[in-house]
């Protein structure tokens, strides 16, 4: 059971911020990632394996890890990236980097979302990398999600933006319309993400559907099964019961939401 | 529910067989998987949309098809191929191909298995195609499953050989790891599948790892969804819920299994 978003409930951390106190100035959207990036990295110690994120918000927390080894206040990290592109990120910052299979145990990872809901359950992967992302923070005993409070959302599908599943390019139309009828109910519009006129492409040579939700999906749980059921779907974005921390930067602050328990 | 392999139950079908009565001589195992594929061809009429299946036995059902076709004895069929091995048989012998995305709706689909269980469960794939088969079956209104007797299995696992299960190269170990794990009480052994030294590669570019079974693995359901639940599986080879007719070939004749009910 995550906490509420309540605001009697949610354990406010503006007290504790050292990297990133709020200037009473306006920031940009880049900005409070920033912020929300550079409290994440708190958390990495010195000898652990941490999960890269990508996007534009994960970005930071990497630039953030390169620059406390550069400076010698990190010491013997291994980066697991999530994606072709972090891992040339990591690289250019000079952060050894390993894989899933030689660390089967990931200590903390560290990434952005697309939206949260207030059990902490995500949506992914609008970058296009859900799938590494998901193994490899599935795989993090700490999974540490930074956001800005513009990814709160009521319910999965809440912001109204897509929700991105990964499918096998072979018959794709078939499977996006098995899709979208799985979620006629919602008002589902699914479509094909493109990058101009051709299919974009995932890291693992896959497609992406993207699926627009008019309405609540109902049980996520439910929701999440119902499409991994559908054989030419290979994952989808929605990351439940994975992260164990949210932190939130907003204009008035850094909120901390935590996972009172993991499930795995 | 499927009617169970109890000899008084089952609906022998001895006496309508046109095709193939058994002569009293011993048949080889591919005498037995043809007698089965020329019978479930009986199924099919002219003007059809057929999901042609991948493996030895299957293959005798493309060859028939072709057969009836050149003879004039079937019309206007369009043939779905789930695999490239059945695409190129299915040109040679002419007959018209198209694929879901043209014929999301298949009149009936003949397929081959590796094992069949009393509630008509099966287990499929060792060719490698089990995505694409289980896409076009999974779409069919009909679905045939031709078989000799040695495929009847108490339980799914019960021949003691492979279950596949299609992951994406990243990482496999992991992913391979995990499905071990998945199934530890059931004293699984997982393994990647190899042609040479090399991983064996399926028509979508992913790899098969393939899973032993010392003992049952319980509820087949909650198998499969947790299998799937995997971010690194694409899908397995249960077949749950989808043959509606097992046609099984053997020595004493040829036995014909109807599930009363699809689910889908």
């Amino acid at each position: 059971m995550a906490l509420a978003y309540d605001p009697l409930v949610i354990s406010s951390d503006q007290s504790s911020m050292e990297v990133a106190s709020p200037p009473p100035v306006i920031l940009t959207q880049d900005e409070l990632k920033r912020i929300a990036a550079y409290k994440a990295v708190e958390f990495v110690e010195s000898g652990m394996v941490i999960g890269l994120g990508t996007g534009s918000t994960a970005k930071h927390a990497v630039d953030r890890i390169g620059e406390l080894l550069r400076q010698g206040k990190l010491k013997n990290i291994v980066g697991i990236p999530t994606s072709k592109e972090t891992q040339e990120q990591a690289l250019s910052l000079k952060i050894p980097l390993s894989d899933l299979d030689a660390h089967p145990v990931v200590d903390l990872s560290i990434d952005g979302a697309d939206e949260v809901d207030p059990d902490l359950n995500l949506v992914k992967g609008r970058g296009g990398s859900l799938l590494r992302e998901k193994m490899i923070e599935g795989a993090s005993k700490k999974f540490v999600v930074i956001v800005d409070e513009s990814k709160l959302v009521k319910h999965i599908g809440g912001s109204k933006l897509a929700m991105p599943v990964e499918i096998v390019p072979f018959c794709w139309k078939f499977t996006e319309e098995k899709l979208r009828k799985l979620f006629e109910g919602s008002g589902c519009v699914a479509k094909l993400r493109r990058r101009g006129r051709e299919a974009f492409v995932t890291d693992n040579g896959n497609y992406i559907v993207e699926m627009y939700m008019e309405k609540e999906m109902g049980d996520v749980r439910a929701a999440s099964d119902a499409i991994l059921r559908l054989p030419g779907v290979v994952e989808h974005g929605m990351f439940l019961d994975m992260a164990s921390t949210v932190i939130v930067a907003g204009e008035s602050g850094t909120r901390m939401f935590q996972e009172e328990k993991r499930s795995n």
